[in-house]
């Protein structure tokens, strides 16, 4: 499947969450089986000589592709969730919204130092949320970090900076105007 | 993977969320590799003949092996959220909880009545959900619907009757006390 296929299933929203944002919902492209299909192929193929095991999927747009993208690589999949949603012991990290602060959670013993660890979610905008979860995995000390997404929003400012040492990769790159 | 080995690595939370529930935690099923693809290897065997379209994964816990077993299917995946999540046009159904009720959406292009959808949760506790989820998907008129679970809890109390021309499993059967 194409880039310009891919492209061509993808919903855009306009004002949603709020005014002026063009929100690119990637139910569109999960719901289709073909797409699905290609974009689990994609990702799973940038990592398959990565040693990843364990994907770290942001809550909870984050958990579709990459649960079937740590199913595909025999990796474990572990749960970013926002505050209170995890019933055990854990780590947290807290980073900026453009109204006050959020923060993430993963549980305490969820990764360990042997672990190769695949972040993915599916949008890269400010990359907050992104540079939250990287220093919330660093706590855990794994072996090496990485991090996926489907779509980088090309023209959204990057108000967190990913660090040098972790490799991003998208599959797709737009722009909102 | 033994029932017994699948079990011995499922954590259980007393008195989470509230006192007196014993919470089954499938977050540690998910991180061990190997169990993870052993539940979505079951599962998606259950279903392999039976023409599965889409898997709808209930928020959010269900979206983990449900999209998982979609890839491995190529099937479609297709959230099943909580009210205001989801960005275009939904579908909506809602179910009796304890205190008040609470509703669930799926997008109103996300099934069509070509689709053989197979409805996914992580545990089967009162049923509520799942029964709401049922008649919703069935809003969509589908070929056929069918309803899957990790875990069945066998001593809760099923407050929510779901409809006997929807097969259900659970790939595991626990009680609570």
């Amino acid at each position: 499947m194409t880039d310009e296929r891919i492209k061509s299933l993808l919903r855009v929203v306009p004002d949603y969450p709020v005014k002026g944002i063009m929100f690119f919902d990637v139910t569109t492209l999960f719901k289709n089986g073909e797409c699905f299909e290609e974009l689990v192929t994609r990702i799973s193929n940038l990592y398959k000589d990565k040693g990843i095991t364990k994907v770290a999927g942001i809550e909870s747009r984050g958990f579709v592709a990459g649960a079937a993208v740590a199913a595909r690589l025999g990796a474990g999949f572990v749960p970013v969730r926002k505050p209170g949603k995890l019933p055990a012991d854990t780590l947290k990290e807290s980073y900026n919204k453009e109204y006050g602060t959020d923060s993430i959670e993963i549980h305490s013993d969820a990764i360990g130092p042997d672990d190769v660890v695949l972040i993915h979610d599916d949008i890269l905008a400010t990359g907050g949320t992104a540079a939250a979860a990287i220093r919330l995995v660093k706590q855990f000390h794994p072996k090496a970090v990485y991090v996926n997404f489907i779509i980088s929003i090309t023209d959204c400012p990057r108000t967190a900076e990913i660090p040098s040492d972790v490799p991003v990769t998208a599959l797709l790159e737009l722009a909102e105007k």
